[in-house]
């Protein structure tokens, strides 16, 4: 993946800039130290790597907007970076940028449980968030894989889902109001702790714009009083095609799971190995979780093991109690460590419509054949997001770029089905060149028009989401 | 309300204007008689008039893209037009303006139940909608009192919601794409049958931005089952701080009712005498709605019963039947009908964090005794979307001033406790003037800087959402 040359003018800028970063921000704060500066050279995607010329770690809004102010006036770019777990490149680094981590932005400032809301500096994990009302009965829906390490700042930047979305929505369903500091260091205040505000929704436009168009710093998010109960099914089909039916007709049915999740064989198989869950052999499993009272978990089950057995399951298994849920969830938790384990891999993020599920699947497997690449499939099947696994061998030459291809090929064919290039990653540095195959050049354009209202300069993460000649006139300026 | 005085330049181009649209439109779609255009001159906030220039009521995004460059190469204002069911004084005119009206675009384009999707021109009336989907099942969520008349395209404008958005959300929660013609008369597509795209999520910006950022003809819209069955429960209280506290708990032990509805005495009062529902004489009175099978609904009324009973109701009747719960629901859908018996009234549309619905209710009271004019409270509480209803005679000198001064009392008392001007009806010209009390200067000149992306000349709408004063030296370009 091209990046822009770095702009040589800009680099020998570096001593006044760490000049003047430290007299705003304490020496700890302040990383320019080419071995230290190592640790900012990827996120996730860590195929590509590129040093910083520094990175900053604020620890309050009044300090991020010191730092912006520094860099906007000496026209240095800045790249906004969460916990630095992006799929998708969107934290990577430039040659000639300030990395700006907001790892040390972790306190918890207010939890109004009558009002159902949480405000958190934006570097605070997403498991945190939930882990400061838990004793109280209380959690924050959204739930990326990596929500473990991953921070609020990138859920927001990349408008994160999880698991459980279908039922709760992904971030911007669950985000009320943040503090963004733009560029030229103003500080602006988008949505509350309230349903609505007049005027424009900035907050949902900031919400998935890659950190392009400001640093959050404060999000008021929304939580949730903890259901009573939770319990997952287990299916197991001999095709694709009747797996993908039943997902769609759980979907008409009126009923809704917190969670559908789909695996085929080639996944199925890598996890068995892995994390001996006991899944059976088969083309494709689905577990779909449905949470309540056990009164409301027994009806929704009841229709659902209905719809299931109407298709000829290989397997059925409802979990009995806390062990059996868990090691029904065991496989599908470790089924992207056990993809890992086979080789290394490249997991793309496409979106399509429910019905098309089968479809997809079958052309996938024929371009795994067509480019000699295995794939295994895993994914959030009830909002038709897709998470296929490519395995490559980084080492051996012309891989990467053999999976980049193949990686694009699969991503035109969400688009060219009625959906879209990317559920919950992002766009990043990994689909940048692809938007071209979603968007009309008039969409794209009033997309970056929207980009010059927040950063005229184009100095926040400017290489990355729109394909580099598309915004080259502008990244000039 | 002031309105900025007409151009007189632009008055004197109707001549000119009339003939070029009559080249693109079919006669009948060009209104331009002044007994004719008489019907435009308001919309549901009558209390405000003015007659446009023309009105033209295309059948196409074609025909809408041929009126929006016409006006854009003449420099002619352009107000659109849903139903015209504003409460805010949305589609109000302005004397020079051209009011472009969606009401001829009614048509369904594809309906597909697999995806859960339906799409529609977007002067479709939100209840045909369902008309068209129903008899298979399904049901759009978004429910404005409006229902019958108000059109997919004010909708979306306004992003409204309705008593049922507690469970299902409002307009951006169902909205999954848009085709848009922009000012200049581009065309762009916005969103689509799937739940997230790449890049900007403009669609998100556009729901809600009140016809000022272009003018939205088709729409995607999210379609769902129909539940099994739905059961209301009425409970009356003697107070309205117990009868909010009953809300908060109702909400805070995590069971998801379709509406919590609220009403207080004057309003209980007006509306019994009108519509002679059977309610209780008392202070406070909530319509509680859940949804499901039998079992779901037995288990999630079981809980809420439970939790009214423990703050001692005056009344608390549970529909036996569909009867009772139409007599339940009576009352509630006859409230503006009732109020408007008794004189004419000024609806308001604030939105405050659920827990301080006992003081704001209280501080309404204090408001209305200071200005002496009744209020009616009637609202979606659940959400803390209030709408009070202030009763004045239009034909007496000064009272509706009186009435406005009151109201924008109450609409500030929102935003001080932490809520906001408008939860669905928009900011229209009814809440302009109050924008600088919800945002900070920064907060306003970015939002404005976002309309000079889409319409650069503000020929959309252009004298509403923003104080005339902030707009001012844009809107003179």
């Amino acid at each position: 993946m091209e990046m822009p040359a770095p702009n040589d003018a800009i680099l020998g800028l570096k001593p006044a800039l760490v000049k003047r970063l430290l007299r705003v921000l304490p020496a700890e704060a302040v990383i320019h130290e080419t071995v230290e500066t190592r640790a900012y050279e990827c996120d996730a995607l860590t195929a590509y790597r590129c040093q910083p010329l520094c990175a900053v770690l604020p620890s309050s809004t009044d300090e991020v907007a010191e730092v912006l102010r520094i860099c906007h006036e000496m026209g240095v770019p800045v790249v906004p970076r969460g916990a630095g777990t992006s799929l998708a490149g969107g934290a990577l680094p430039t040659a000639d940028c300030v990395i700006l981590g907001v790892a040390r932005m972790n306190a918890v400032l207010d939890t109004d449980y009558a009002n159902r809301t949480i405000r958190v500096q934006a570097g605070r994990t997403n498991l945190s968030v939930t882990g400061a009302v838990e004793a109280d009965g209380f959690f924050y829906a959204p739930d990326p894989s990596s929500q473990l390490a991953c921070a609020i700042a990138g859920n927001i930047a990349m408008n994160s889902g999880g698991a459980h979305c279908l039922k709760y929505g992904v971030t911007t369903n669950n985000l009320l109001g943040v503090t963004m500091v733009m560029m030229d260091g103003t500080v602006i205040e988008l949505g509350g702790a309230h349903m609505d505000a007049g005027g424009y929704d900035l907050l949902g436009l900031v919400c998935g714009s890659e950190g392009q168009l400001g640093v959050v710093t404060e999000a008021t998010l929304r939580i949730l009083p903890k259901p009573e109960g939770a319990r997952p099914v287990l299916m197991g089909y001999d095709s694709n095609e009747v797996a993908g039916q039943v997902v769609s007709d759980i979907i008409k049915a009126g009923v809704l799971p917190v969670a559908i999740e789909f695996m085929d064989r080639p996944c199925i198989r890598a996890t068995e190995a892995f994390a001996k869950a006991g899944y059976p052999d088969c083309e494709a499993l689905l577990i779909v979780e449905v949470e309540g009272s056990d009164a409301e978990i027994d009806a929704q089950l009841a229709l659902i093991t209905d719809i299931a057995r109407r298709h000829n399951p290989v397997e059925l298994r409802e979990a009995a109690d806390e062990d059996q849920a868990k090691r029904i969830w065991l496989g599908r938790k470790s089924a992207f460590g056990a993809m890992g384990q086979i080789n290394d891999y490249m997991c793309l993020d496409g979106t399509i419509p429910v019905s098309q599920l089968p479809y997809v699947l079958r052309r996938i497997g024929e371009l795994s054949a067509q480019y000699g690449l295995d794939v295994g499939n895993v994914f959030h099947a009830g909002d038709g997001n897709m998470h296929p696994l490519i395995l490559y061998n980084a080492n051996t030459p012309g891989e990467l770029e053999k999976c980049e291809a193949m990686g694009a090929d699969i991503l035109r064919l969400c688009v060219e089905v009625g959906g879209c290039l990317t559920g919950e990653h992002g766009v990043g540095i990994e689909k940048r060149d692809l938007m071209v195959d979603q968007f009309a050049p008039d969409d794209l354009d009033i997309q970056m028009a929207v980009k010059d209202v927040f950063d005229p300069g184009w100095l926040l993460n400017p290489a990355k989401v729109f394909p580099l000649a598309a915004s080259e006139g502008r990244r000039a300026a």
